[in-house]
């Protein structure tokens, strides 16, 4: 069911520090820094010859990403971001075998302008799952 | 600097309870254990179209995936491996921006019979990086 790897979402307390360390000291493709209101967080990717690198920053005061660098004041892994061809069989399979889905269980389109589902983490070996439909 | 992503690790409390659902819920290619004594872990690797998952669980009374999974019960993403096409350099210009490599600061061989490092996840946004030769 599950394709590609989309993307590694980190969340960075600095997101020019991180930008910058990626592009210079990791010498890597650095994109430009896209405010994603709908979603509370800005985001910059870093491409890779394989997938994505997705920094996550907070934006606006209600940001899903500010509870997360409380936790971990120098940042984290946030979610990894699985590919599926049909994303609501993927979700209805899913939750036949017990998996919660975030929110209103619904898909919301994401960063990509893509439909979007997160998955419990509690249900995953404490990894949040972003799925997508690609 | 960096190539493509080799493979992202999840430290996971049940291994088998983790492949069952990787393979049966999220429909992907699993593999086989191996115990890799000399890293203290056994390693699955779950194969998707574009890089790898690295399913981690301890092996031994010394791993180092012991201590991460006392501080988080369910599991965790525990780390990114990117690749390098020559991890002497790719440490020696690190180590200029002032990136701490852990343990003695020489390469180990890692769990693909390649030369692998490990770099401070406080210098990387709480991200525990491996670098890889390949």
């Amino acid at each position: 069911m599950i394709g590609r790897l989309n993307h590694v979402a980190i969340a960075v307390p600095d997101l020019e520090a991180a930008c910058a360390q990626y592009r210079t000291a990791l010498g890597a493709n650095v994109g430009a820094p896209q405010d994603e209101p709908d979603h509370g967080v800005t985001v910059v990717f870093i491409e890779l010859p394989n997938t994505k690198i997705e920094l996550l920053y907070p934006l606006g005061d209600d940001s899903p990403i500010a509870g997360f660098l409380e936790k971990n004041p120098a940042g984290g892994i946030h979610h990894v971001c699985y590919e599926v061809p049909d994303i609501l069989a993927a979700r209805d399979k899913l939750k036949e075998t017990g998996a919660r889905v975030l929110g209103s269980g619904e898909p919301k389109i994401g960063a990509h302008g893509k439909s979007v589902l997160f998955l419990h983490p509690k249900d995953f070996n404490g990894c949040l799952v972003e799925l997508e439909e690609v």
